[in-house]
């Protein structure tokens, strides 16, 4: 029986949009972080349409009722975890894009997803870098919620490089326009770059504007396995010093027997460490980076290293790559870490995870961006054993802890959400963290927004 | 005879730094904007490290006098325009940098020059592209502040996209650290963006973690002379919608007679626009997309297309487009703006700029970095004739009123300052503006930092 609340919104909303079958609430609890103190909401709400967005804040505050905005729930952090009583607003009707190739800009609305956003530019000869490893699932309005991050980053940035203006709907319901499709626009405070990564705590992003690039060139990949974790890493820093490829990716030991346990190509699985490197740069000057690449993994000891300018060669090692995560999975239930490092600290923070697993008695993979310093350690764990799932809670934390000794983040692009909460304060300081305060409560002075996330 | 509150504030700090000599104090009355309101300070702060910021902060907080941060001056908004009764902080002296190649980033103080932290750099074998006109004289704080863009933004992007992390001193004398040498860092609202391009109106920037780049590959140079500038600015679209120019700068009849009166280096006196671009593309690709711009020119009804890979003759060219401003200033005062167009409009307000001029009898030179629709229209007038100058005043007006009916923004990255500030609301729209004057507000409640400015 639905809040008498609930019937005054849905009086307001176009039919449909208000949903309160308990069935279909219940898949709307959580996102992919499993949160388990996740709440059940009141209702779930559907919006197709800023306006809408707006009824529903405007509602919402008048009633005091919390809003967990969701894109499509692949969140890692637990930002989109139901709170009991609120709503979840999930944008994932609001689905339109249009492409400007002359000014090489995207309009699109959050429901759609980072692939459906790669497929509608490509249409025109033109590219969206970002690229979660979740992207045929995860969608732009979320990406951009997180300041998404990828594979990648290490040469194309995140997402937040690519919002030249959103349009958010703030806690009381007034609609927002920030920035816009020009490419330097210095007007007022930089606010479209303070909402991206703001995971649903300041407002809800109902439209953006994308900067494109002309289409990504043929990548040349190199792939090389060691027989030591330092190894890589000092390879990893010996080729980001000097150029720049597009994607420098490590898999450990424990990452490299699951993919191949499941995809049985071949990998060594001897080998302590691989690394999946890629030049994107055109025509000579690709190989000569691949050369280059190639060189540095040999000078630091490599075992085997492999290059390839074909493209079908090269994408299934990236393949082989992004399948690391379902490969570890199968061997249990996941908690999944997303610190980064600068990238001098990577291979001490890769050897302390590795000690750390060890004195835990847990199985830990670590895969990362490598070369911006951006790892997930994999912790594996049986759901079903309340001191193995005890003490792989602890390694979670633990990792953290880690990775700010080492002048690491404790998130380099899931994002806090509720998962990473208890750790905010004391990476950010007493000093960022009333900051923090301070911007949240002046923009929703209420706490409608999110309650419970980052802030 | 100074106030007794500077008496107590050059007590708490080292000798020298609180400076009241009248002659001194005059010379930090303005910026190179040259605000006629200019008020006099009480006096010139120029601290040497963060706990002497915070000093001065948490005295001008407990005295509720204005602090005007600076920079070296350079600022064409009157962002640092002095003010009475208030004190100038000057950040000229805290001018140290450590540059870690590993992790390819360099901690700064805010006093360097853009061209020192480019040559600390470059002596790393590294790159720090932003590259505003007046890189040899302009502060990297003050780029900070006011996101200061240049002429390889259009491949390279704004400074903002090269702050990485920030030390800043808030009203309160508060010192916060945000950010910082990871590539990738989530944790917590997006606070560093927020603090690039505010302006001197949020903090005081006392260190900032810039990220690097290796080399920039040398460049091919590709000159085109037009009859037209509607067919300048098409060729602009055509190129800008397939690649990737390094620089794609524009200049009308106005600039190449001033610039040819000045450097006689044989500029065509009758084209009606002129197109400098580059492509640091590295190899045949470099080459390959020179022939392109070269062909997307002549396509466009060019007069003359020049291209050249010899890395002096192509300098020549790009000296010649940075000496514009100078060239034009020879012919009488100069009303510098700023304004920025999507791209498509970009022809429309040239065009509206030349009836403007032909309207108010004004001369008005158009320069502008065409990549990415930023305009730098310059009016041109005597001031010693007071009705000149009225309408000249009224011609800057109009040119972002213009900018803005065509979908363009009032500063594209020179800031608002003191002399846009009338204009931005307007831009912004009272939404947007009310939550720029809620953040100021939870920020530096007592409206102690750059008062007049921005918001």
């Amino acid at each position: 029986m639905p809040a008498p609340e609930i019937a005054s919104l849905a009086a307001e909303l176009p039919g449909g949009a208000v949903v309160t079958d308990p069935d279909i609430v219940a898949a709307y609890r959580q996102d992919r972080a499993a949160d388990p103190d996740a709440g059940t909401p009141l209702a779930v709400v559907r919006p197709t349409c800023t306006e809408d967005v707006q009824a529903t804040l405007r509602w919402a505050t008048r009633h005091r009722i919390a809003v967990v905005p969701r894109g499509m729930g692949t969140g890692l952090s637990g930002g989109a975890t139901a709170v009991d009583g609120g709503i979840v607003l999930s944008t994932e009707k609001m689905r339109g894009i249009t492409v400007d190739p002359v000014t090489r800009t995207a309009v699109a609305q959050p429901g759609l997803l980072n692939s459906e956003v790669k497929n509608a530019v490509a249409a025109h000869g033109l590219w969206y870098p970002p690229d979660p490893s979740s992207f045929e699932i995860c969608s732009i309005g979320g990406n951009i919620a997180t300041n998404a991050g990828g594979l990648c980053c290490v040469k194309y940035g995140v997402t937040t490089d690519y919002v030249l203006g959103l349009q958010v709907v703030l806690a009381d319901g007034t609609a927002v326009r920030l920035g816009g499709p020009r490419l330097k626009d210095v007007a007022g405070l930089s606010l479209t770059k303070l909402f991206v990564g703001s995971e649903g705590a300041l407002g809800v992003i109902t439209e953006v504007t994308l900067r494109l690039l002309p289409p990504q060139p043929r990548a040349c990949t190199v792939v090389a396995t060691f027989g030591s974790v330092r190894a890589a890493c000092e390879a990893v820093s010996t080729v980001t010093a000097r150029i720049r490829p597009a994607m420098l990716e490590f898999m450990d030991a424990v990452a490299i027997n699951a993919v191949e346990d499941k995809l049985k190509m071949g990998l060594d699985r001897t080998a302590v460490a691989m690394l999946v490197a890629t030049s994107d740069e055109r025509g000579a000057a690709g190989t000569e980076d691949a050369e280059f690449m190639a060189a540095a993994f040999t000078e630091h000891g490599a075992r085997e290293v492999f290059s390839t300018s074909d493209p079908e060669e090269g994408a299934a090692f990236v393949a082989a790559r992004r399948f690391a995560i379902p490969a570890v999975e199968a061997k249990g239930s996941l908690l999944l870490e997303d610190v980064g490092v600068p990238l001098a600290a990577l291979a001490d923070l890769v050897a302390g995870i590795e000690a750390l697993a060890a004195e835990r008695d847990l199985m830990i993979s670590v895969i990362a961006h490598a070369g911006d310093g951006n790892t997930h350690p994999l912790i594996v764990y049986d759901a079903d054993d309340p001191e193995m799932t005890r003490r792989a809670a602890q390694a979670f934390g633990d990792i953290m802890d880690m990775a700010v000794e080492l002048g690491g983040t404790i998130t380099g692009e899931h994002g806090v959400g509720r998962l990473k909460k208890p750790w905010l304060a004391g990476y950010l300081g007493p000093e960022a963290m009333e900051l923090n305060r301070r911007i949240k409560q002046a923009l929703d002075p209420d706490g409608i927004l999110n309650p419970g996330a980052i802030i």
